[in-house]
């Protein structure tokens, strides 16, 4: 971890820490954070449905442990080094929610699977599925010892055209050659709309839901008409975990950003009245650094710290009513003052709403976790830049 | 470092290690890094311009020792953070081209300013002098010893509102403070005109930059007439150097992304006459992992691995010509043959160039050094993450 976490450490348990630390930090409000995951826990639980939360967007075992303290039945990674980095911290129910496919990740996904109670991986390619059998079968033959097969769940493209396969036919021709395999178990589905989280009106995003469902359960009915009906029927998100309860159709859910909230979830009516389910638990505190025009001051957060592709992060204190921030590089941001006159002071600290949760975690080595003005801890990030 | 890059160590020294590797990985090719930091280095020498190179692009105490062998004056930093790490490399001469602003952050400072042999940091507002010169008198006074004064330059706005003071007045009275304090020695001046660095075409750059150079020689003239010439006058990058050599007025320059290249300096006439001046040095390598649609294919580097600010990464390996690079969120994204026709089997590698190195570089543990296909060695991003 970096040195200026080392310093920083020196604050844990003080009050008004947040004035002492060095910035741009990673702020998490424990309370809010731990009243968000109760929600989802026990929204879930009354609805039957088992959560396996994304942890690509915090990376962190500390909250994942959390969530399963909570009830969630295991955790998602998109990638396979982000399961080690979990895995190391003793997290034991691991999907991996991307395919795996190269020769180098496959030997680490079967070793991956060896030492952890449940490793499952999505598949969408009969050349995949072919070489996570052959590792499967070397690794166990390298044994001597029959072990346990490898779980792996059929990944349905929505329509994104980004991973899964295109059709309901190709599903059961998948699940087929899985079936076919001893090396492998079919566990059943994954379909994502990642496309639909992000609509802003609950209406159009219930309808769009509403569509695809129907052309999952039509796969679903193929599979079972096969012989095959599916275990897990995984998807979902927080943009969309409302109308996928209504519907009754996945029996778990991948939803990830619920845990913090960011700027462009807030945009969105996630529950259909209007109502806020989740609360802001994350943030990021940068400073004044220089202040030469009235009305606007830079701060010392750019690219490097808020990650751009989800537009501007909010502006929530330390600014008047209406402020906004504005990228101005790397390293810096502007934030103006719709009046044009407000001055600020140089050093003086200023809270952000990041734009999007997930890449902006990506940038830190640690949460700032404070319980009101007191600095309670510092949390890795542990599955930070683990990409591969 | 991530446990993947402990992986990959394995595979220094073999040829063919490409095919070898987790991906994505941050590739650079040492052969061309190395023309581009003599190319820049003798072109300098030439026009009697000290060269130091801004390391905030790669974050690497290797790359900067290279510069330094090439006859670099020093390198700059964007954030004190990023400064201690190449110092903590042994680095020893360092600007910091953003304000240091903050009571804990400005301790650092005065600190690091006592463990290496030149350490230079741009003020551009009187509290921030009246607080560099307070911590440094009061280190001195702690060790009972007469210290070295910290070197500060007068920063100036160049019209951005980023950093810099406002005006040739502001700047002469900064000036004057800083003269006036004896725990401060004034060294010069650093006008950085970054929103002209991307100008794509030369003579429009050229234009702007002329403009810009006499706003900053009204200052020098208005220094100097008080007794005041800077012995340093620092600014420039790698898309106005040409410019800044031809109008001889700096006299040290921050040159940083020329040792890599990316997409957005590769799209700008650096030159004035359509020759390219510095060679792609860095690339992503990202693998194909979903491919069931004729055309187009998915790749496992999104937003996580390729910073997203500077639009798309451009296709130049592993792929029919002209084919594009979209973003597909956090993990992925999607690679598409402009015919249509392409079909690629999950597993390959495609090459692209970043779109922005420093926010990209920014994302990675380490660099993967090639020479050919040869994995050379693994050179550490040191400043990885150290943005405060």
């Amino acid at each position: 971890m970096n040195d200026d976490l080392g310093l920083h450490r020196a604050l844990i348990g003080v009050a008004g820490a947040r004035e002492q630390l060095n910035t741009p930090v990673l702020v998490l409000d424990r309370a809010a954070l731990d009243r968000n995951i109760a929600s989802m826990a026990a929204y879930a639980r009354a609805r039957g449905v088992a959560l396996r939360p994304h942890a690509k967007t915090h990376k962190s075992v500390e909250i994942a442990r959390r969530q399963l303290a909570a009830g969630a039945a295991g955790v998602c990674c998109a990638k396979l080094g982000e399961a080690e980095a979990l895995a190391d911290g003793g997290i034991g129910s691991i999907l991996v929610t991307s395919p795996v496919v190269s020769v180098p990740a496959i030997r680490r996904l079967v070793a991956l699977a060896a030492r952890i109670d449940e490793l499952i991986v999505v598949v969408d390619h009969p050349d995949n599925v072919a070489a996570l059998a052959a590792a499967a079968a070397a690794a166990s033959a390298a044994l001597a010892a029959s072990v346990r097969p490898l779980d792996v769940l059929i990944d349905i493209d929505p329509g994104i055209r980004r991973t899964g396969v295109a059709s309901a036919a190709a599903a059961l021709e998948l699940a087929e050659r899985v079936r076919a395999l001893p090396a492998l178990r079919y566990r059943g589905v994954q379909m994502y709309c990642g496309l639909q989280q992000h609509i802003a009106s609950f209406e159009e995003r219930a309808a769009s839901i509403g569509e695809r469902t129907q052309y999952l359960q039509s796969i679903l009915a193929l599979l079972a008409e096969h012989g095959m009906p599916p275990a897990i029927v995984t998807g979902s998100g927080t943009g969309t975990h409302r109308i996928d309860a209504a519907l009754s159709v996945l029996n778990e859910w991948q939803v990830g950003s619920y845990a913090f909230m960011d700027r462009q979830y807030f945009d969105c009516d996630l529950s259909g009245d209007g109502t806020t389910l989740f609360e802001c638990a994350l943030f990021v505190d940068a400073r004044v650094v220089s202040a030469n025009t009235p009305g606007m001051a830079t701060l010392d957060a750019g690219f490097k710290t808020l990650a751009a592709d989800g537009g501007p992060p909010r502006v929530v204190s330390g600014a008047p009513d209406g402020s906004a921030y504005h990228f101005m590089g790397d390293e810096h941001g502007l934030i103006v003052d719709p009046a044009l006159k407000h001055v600020w002071r140089i050093g003086e600290l200023v809270r952000l709403v990041t734009p999007h949760c997930d890449p902006t975690v990506n940038l830190y080595d640690g949460y700032h976790v404070f319980a009101g003005d007191v600095l309670e801890d510092i949390w890795p990030v542990s599955a930070r830049g683990r990409s591969r």
